[in-house]
């Protein structure tokens, strides 16, 4: 078998670190995995156990692999991963979408993955560029909610709106026109929620294409952080 | 005047990394900034020439000093820091406040100061063992909100319920008894919202003080991000 290479976004592969991230890849897409890295300091843990006899019943290869674990995790601590294989999703035409306008930090990213998936929105657009959802940061943050979900990537917003053109679309801007609260007690489904970049937020154009959503907060803060914002949103928004 | 030591929780001052927080200590607690400090390789950056207009207009020293700023931020490319001074606040009696029990990431910590300033809850208990507030990670997850709180820790839960008995008390918990949009409608004032542990939560005894609540949350997820729990919670019960 090949050996393991530290993740870079051309690799076709990537790496679920910790235990809980690596069970999820073994439960929602044991397909998609290639094997389970495990520490030789982990053999006392039960979620490694568990972790393991998975993998048997699966028929998925586990090998000890401390160097590659501490490499690819970045922390020393690391007891176990999982390689799985990147497979790009088609996400659902008649599903409300979370698109995510050029996210640029994994925690981020990872972050909203995981509540995606915790209010039900199993459909995220990734517009470019955009941190990598595939990093190993981003899946750790993601607790593993990447392998619940469609999740595929755009060159542009456009290329995603073409794919997609008569959701009903709500880009959340600082300067929105309509209190979330109101906006959310009419929503129109199937919808997109839409949240921008971290720093510069969306693109002033963005309110052209939907009613643009502001969540009402003191002006003694700058904006909320990334992830807060569209937790609050997709809360207030769900079905 | 003495040298700046790496932060530790002994110290009586601490360091707010990064222009914006470093400015917001001085826009709002000047009377508790000993220097700001600056990087060599700053001078062309706009947010720095406002930061030491600001300084030298309310007479605090400005010194550059490159390594003790990547060392201060563990960033190679950070441009300045306030050095302040602890100073903890008294809590007010009639507020709304929220209650951080055991928190124990600095990155949520400084999400959760930041988002509850967002919303106008100005006041903090954070009861220990918990993430040290004034930890230079956690000041600059705040974005400076920390300058704009009263923050107070507090050695256990009892210590902090002595000082507010009267405070209608709202533990989130995963099997908490009511969903959080009824909880909110009919929420009694003033408050305290409290919240727990990353990995752990609340200790279930803290459902007998008060009415224990729950975000609804879809089954496919071990939990919400504390960061994210909180700030739904604050959105949601907010003035």
């Amino acid at each position: 078998m090949p050996s393991l290479e530290s993740y870079h976004k051309d690799l076709d592969y990537s790496y679920a670190p910790g235990i809980f991230p690596a069970m999820e890849a073994l439960k929602k897409r044991p397909e998609t995995v290639r094997r389970i890295l495990i520490s030789s300091r982990s053999e006392e843990s039960e979620g490694v156990k568990t972790l393991i006899a998975l993998a048997e019943e699966k028929g998925i290869r586990v090998e000890t692999a401390d160097r590659a674990l501490s490499r690819i995790s970045g922390k020393e601590n690391c007891f176990a991963a999982a390689v799985f294989e990147k497979r790009p999703s088609v996400l659902k035409q008649d599903a409300d979408h979370i698109v995510l306008h050029h996210t640029s930090d994994f925690g981020n990213l990872g972050t909203i993955l995981r509540t995606a998936l915790g209010f039900h929105y199993l459909d995220i657009a990734v517009i470019r560029p955009a941190a990598d959802p595939y990093e190993p940061k981003a899946v750790r943050a993601s607790m593993g909610a990447l392998f619940s979900l469609r999740l595929k990537e755009y060159e542009d917003f456009d290329a995603y709106r073409k794919e997609f053109p008569s959701h009903a679309a709500y880009p959340f801007m600082l300067d929105g026109a309509r209190g979330l609260d109101e906006t959310a007690k009419e929503i129109k489904r199937p919808c997109c929620l839409i949240f921008g970049n971290e720093g510069a937020g969306l693109p002033p154009e963005f309110a052209r294409i939907g009613q643009a959503v502001r969540i009402p907060s003191s002006q003694d803060i700058d904006s909320l952080n990334l992830a807060v914002a569209a937790a609050i949103g997709m809360y207030q928004c769900r079905r």
